[in-house]
């Protein structure tokens, strides 16, 4: 049995989603337990709602809860809030395997390091969605925001944590390494980018294939791409504008006349498939990578659909040993030798 | 008459491609005298291909090509290229008002440094397209690429630089300003960034409306973004990569059953409204702004169509007055006062 916590408070659409997006979840996993952290009586409310199996589902109750507007390092020693509680049990118990979170990323990164705590060697954790590429594929990108200053060594550590991913979460054998620049030479970028780029050339384990350029990521060009936290946050964000301008204009136009309605009629298929390609979400959420366990970041604005997908893949990523594959690839690396400390 | 300089053997697909797309330019605006600078024979036997005004068309005769593998600096200074000669002829001939090439933008930037030279008072030119968004109007990404090291001052620069495009080239009045960060609140950033918004805030002229993150260039959220070239680079090809995908996916798509199809025959025209959204040429390039004339760097792969639209762009921000009007926004703000010359 899998057991999995779930931040029941975290997002906008929280508790409801959430609630929901777990009765999801345990109905198609039947391998799976699931503990809700948050205010008792607004879980038990939603789940009334729905029929579940009582026995794989337990309720922590938190009486507080973490908003967008506070500080994420004082909310996380102040407040008794779901996604604490869920950090210090994961921290904990042995058994549990997993956090899952649509609420504030600062705060989840900041419960990350400072409660449950980063794997051995590891100096900071990141963020890394999976995003659906040209090729039918995916690209991993690391880091998308959790560190907005970084070092080279961060950088290519980035590097092990995301390969590892792609490696356990989507079967890629020796994924392609890209590092995101301004440019594909390798002069290209600021002194961090061309400090990185000499590292990770050296680094064992790792299939560096050089600079690559924000739309190499949805074009599939390479199978990790990492990145600032700063940067890899804009590239992130700006394709997630365009795929909102490409869905919003499509709705528009394709009803805006007799017969680009009835061109709709023809083409619902292929519209849904196009609108699948641009579903950032539906790999559920993206991975804070570097913790001792796994956890997941579902977008703030999850509905039930994307936090089920978000424990289905925290569970699936638990079963096939995320972290042991990361410590693995550690062993390839010393970061002291390859890195002079000054930097 | 609006007399402009035409790099013709700048781009992928030159000198076919920059002489089709002058002679379309000088069919579309009788007012338009251009000045192409490349291998002489060469363009003569494209333009053998077109019927168009000779007595508003000269060539003038360079040897050699700068490429793509060239080092800019270097260039510039050894190859008497099209580019080259172009900047030249733009710094010492007064009636000519403009410089279209779709070359290297390496050496677009160093030729527009060191040969045009910046207007008094700019530290550094800054790459600044147009971008359509959501609203139906355009966002302004100033810097896109040619600064990836940046300052505060350089920032701020070019929210005065980028504004006065979008109101001389757009008519927008007071252009809202949003400064390219990984979160709207105001602590988000890197230390660059955190002090630019300090600066940001305090300009005269300047309607600087906060931090936007990647989404909101293409949402349209603000006129102007401001972003470091490093990470406006990774967001305009983040943008282009999106856009590839979606038209990639809607070719295959749409042609992937009888049914889509059909579909496809009654949705023509929105399709077609769909493409011109994410067509990021339409307006004819980039600008590199800051510099003492007009200057516009086309897409490298640019097509005719492509070199016609820059052309007319380049004329009808010349005639609209683009270089006095940053000089006259230069005049409300003293950098010198506003940001201590240590940072």
């Amino acid at each position: 049995m899998v057991k999995i916590l779930v931040d029941a408070m975290g997002g906008d659409n929280a508790p409801a989603a959430t609630v929901q997006g777990s009765v999801l979840a345990l109905e198609k996993d039947k391998d799976l337990y699931l503990v809700l952290t948050g205010r008792q009586a607004d879980i038990e409310a939603e789940l009334k709602k729905y029929k579940y199996d009582k026995s794989r589902l337990e309720i922590v109750d938190c009486p507080d809860v973490i908003d967008m507007n506070d500080i994420p390092t004082e909310a996380i020693k102040r407040k008794q809030s779901s996604l604490v509680a869920g950090f210090w049990k994961l921290k904990k118990e042995d058994d549990l395997c997993a956090l899952v979170t649509a609420g504030s990323t600062g705060a989840t990164i900041v419960g990350g390091q400072l409660i449950l705590g980063r794997i051995r060697g590891i100096k900071r954790p990141a963020l890394c969605p999976a995003i659906p590429n040209s090729r039918g594929r995916v690209t991993m990108l690391c880091d998308c925001g959790a560190n907005a200053e970084c070092k080279p060594v961060m950088l290519c550590q980035f590097a092990v944590l995301a390969s590892a991913y792609a490696e356990v979460g989507f079967g890629i054998s020796s994924p392609k390494v890209g590092l995101l620049s301004n440019g594909t030479e390798e002069h290209k970028g600021d002194p961090l980018h061309q400090e990185t780029y000499k590292y990770l050339s050296k680094m064992q384990g790792i299939d560096f294939i050089g600079n690559i350029e924000g739309r190499d990521i949805m074009l599939g060009e390479c199978d990790v791409a990492v990145a600032d936290g700063f940067s890899g946050n804009i590239a992130l964000k700006s394709m997630e504008g365009c795929g909102k301008l490409v869905l919003g204009v499509m709705k528009k136009e394709f009803s805006s006349s007799l017969s680009s309605k009835i061109g709709y009629l023809f083409m619902r298929k292929a519209i849904r498939n196009m609108r699948g390609q641009l579903d950032f979400e539906k790999f559920g959420g993206a991975l804070l990578l570097g913790l001792k366990k796994v956890v997941v970041k579902s977008h703030g604005s999850s509905k039930a659909s994307t936090i089920a997908a978000s424990i289905e893949n925290a569970a699936n990523i638990y079963r096939k040993g995320l972290v042991p594959a990361v410590e693995k690839k550690l062993e390839n690396v010393d970061f002291d030798t390859l890195i002079p400390e000054e930097i």
